[in-house]
């Protein structure tokens, strides 16, 4: 038989029954919905405001080509081979000093480890401190990879709303008394602290003092997730919660993504080494060690001084795409819609009136030439219908506004027929 | 309170209960023995024979220069972005094409997915297969790591015995036919068929075959992982299990860390799109995407033609090492001990008398300037006393000779103590 023959025979209907091997858990799981519809998007001309991408502009590609030269000189050795759990010692050393001197943490690299990404942290963390059934509070609306990571894991998620300051902390109080009375309690509240994906709020100074305070009060751990906190164009920095955490109760994870290039997949966690300790272990199972070619060259980006060098530039490149966007949508956005005023980060959350489904007006975007991610899918319930995330850092200016003007005749056609 | 004086207080005692936080599973989570063992080795002047790493001067550290210098001109965009995660396209077709030409596997690019080496593949196929209690074969020996990333899923293991022709299928089917009559069945088979982790044995063409029939008469599923398959050194090549494969059966697992350097932590799972597709979404909840970044560099490496240029390369390097430990246990080894005879891999496995218990001998063993790997943890259920595991690629032939000179004047000081 010809090998494209078997090749087509093989792949064909077939006589096994595939679903019947998976696991139960395995049935359930199901692909992300925003990878899904970006796929769609790809392959037109439509201008997706519905991406989560860093811009390539942004990648420091001659500071990685000269690393890169240098560290296979150097340290071809370590660069090249399998690496310890934790991660390149230089780099969690470079990054306890960095975090030390940027957010006043004193910070060891006993509390710093290195993982695949935050995503790999999102799911180590489930791991390691989720059984069935326990109390994880999200935002409302939170990030949806965390979402998808801790199901796995079988928790009851506490969602609880938002408004320009972050995550309702007094709501959340409310909640640990009713939970308190019943006997519960949280395991952690997990929050994208700053310029939060998707709804590009900042959790107040004043709230995240409190949110210590109840961690303390109601004993729980908090996961700050910060991917997004260095790319800020307005207004001034507000510490981590991390800073304010003297009892190891916060598991704060950084990111190269947004501030190197997200194709080392890189990330960090820095938390107690007692959970360190425990996360370590977790990670030998699953994948041995993070990127040891990708540590050595994040180690000389950091420990170098690029990193801090390459920020502003960064915020220089996506500054002016964050302003066209804001213009864009107070000049095109009919009466009724809301949106955030993030100081930072990537993304911007819009509000339509109520009765708007963003999930079943996205076909009608798609058609006028404009893609965004329906908020629906960002809520632990999906409870919320008239809500969408807009990203500003993938396409240029021109292009934003061009995509907002459209966005805004499918929004206008839609609050039209929804009143008449 | 001073920087210095903050992180001494919160890294001391504290008055958290850290432990209280874990998930029952968590609580279970032991560190690799092997890794714990290695980091005491490492920081002495023993001749440690116990590690799994491969030589660095094996690494294509000129190639990896030029190809990286290439990508960053030509692909900076593809390899520092956000992948998609079944991986790069041209790696998963280049991958396809090399399988086929190499072992004469008809393959499409839609049954190659990309992984973070094959130790997230072995989690991955934990997690999209495994419910608890679930019937999961092993050979006794197997790799460790394997059992680790499969008991997080608490399957059931059956530990089939093996010779010089790798697993012993007629026990195996003896076994099936119990588990038959029970009503129970098998959900996958494990093997490193080929120079295995730790025993260096390699399944016969004629065992291949059986199981294959097995699979299909018993109805489970094969897992054929192959980090080693392109070490020979010796003897002809055999076709992979999944040569024989023609009803998607057989979950191949490939990695570069043996062909072409650990630290890219690449590698790749050949299957029936059917399960790929499941094992791609379990993987987007758990990082993402592989590597980009090392994905377009592999890609280059294997397109152009550098793989099959560079294992021969390795195959010299490692053969004079392999014959010099040989030759060294066939030298100095007392009666009794036996070891395996490997065609190609990394690994020697030697049996010692029964009575010996190598884990218990390993303080001796150190003590007098050597190290190997105990062999009770290859066991799934630890039954094994008698045996260990020896490395020859890591270190060069002379060191291999003192280190097996010195190993045999423990063993016989062991046997003497036995016996007197």
């Amino acid at each position: 038989m010809e090998v494209e023959e078997k090749l087509i025979k093989k792949l064909g209907s077939g006589s096994l029954d595939f679903e019947s091997y998976f696991s139960e858990k395995a049935m359930e799981m199901k692909a992300s919905e925003i990878r899904e519809l970006l796929k769609l998007v790809e392959s037109s001309d439509v201008i997706s405001l519905a991406g989560g991408l860093p811009a390539p502009e942004t990648f420091p590609v001659e500071t990685i080509k000269a690393i890169t030269e240098e560290i296979l000189k150097t340290h071809a050795d370590k660069a090249l081979q399998y690496g310890t759990t934790k991660g390149f010692t230089p780099l969690r050393l470079a990054l306890a000093e960095w975090m030390e001197k940027r957010y006043g943490i004193p910070m060891s690299k006993v509390e710093i480890m290195m993982v695949a990404g935050s995503q790999q942290a999102l799911d180590l963390i489930g791991r390691v401190f989720i059984d069935p059934g326990d109390i994880v509070v999200v935002e409302g609306p939170t990030y949806l990879a965390a979402l998808n990571a801790f199901k796995y894991y079988d928790p009851e998620f506490l969602s609880i709303p938002m408004d320009d300051d972050g995550m309702i902390v007094d709501i959340l109080e409310e909640k640990l008394k009713e939970l308190k009375a019943e006997g519960k309690k949280v395991k952690f509240v997990y929050t994208v602290s700053t310029f939060q994906n998707p709804a590009g709020v900042t959790m107040s100074l004043k709230r995240r003092k409190r949110l210590i305070e109840l961690a303390h009060e109601y004993d729980f751990l908090i996961v700050e997730d910060s991917p997004y906190s260095e790319l800020r164009y307005s207004g001034k920095p507000i510490p981590p919660i991390k800073h304010f955490d003297d009892e190891g109760r916060v598991i704060y994870l950084g990111t190269f993504s947004k501030i190197f290039a997200p194709g080392f997949r890189l990330g960090w966690i820095a938390a107690h080494p007692h959970f360190i300790r425990k996360i370590e272990i977790a990670k030998q199972a699953v994948d041995l060690c993070a990127n040891p070619f990708a540590q050595v060259i994040a180690w000389k980006y950091v420990a170098d001084g690029h990193l801090d060098e390459h920020i502003p530039k960064i915020i220089e490149f996506y500054k002016p795409r964050r302003d066209a966007m804001f213009e864009a949508l107070e000049e095109y956005m009919p009466e009724g819609v809301r949106w955030t005023k993030p100081d930072g980060g990537m993304f911007i959350w819009v509000t339509l009136p109520e009765g708007v489904d963003t999930k079943l007006m996205m076909e009608k975007a798609v058609a006028k030439g404009v893609a965004y991610v329906p908020g629906e899918a960002f809520f632990a319930y999906r409870d919320v219908k008239n809500t969408m995330r807009l990203n500003f850092t993938y396409v240029p200016e021109e292009t934003i506004r061009e995509g907002v003007k459209r966005l805004a005749e499918v929004i206008k056609e839609e609050i039209k027929a929804l009143k008449g």
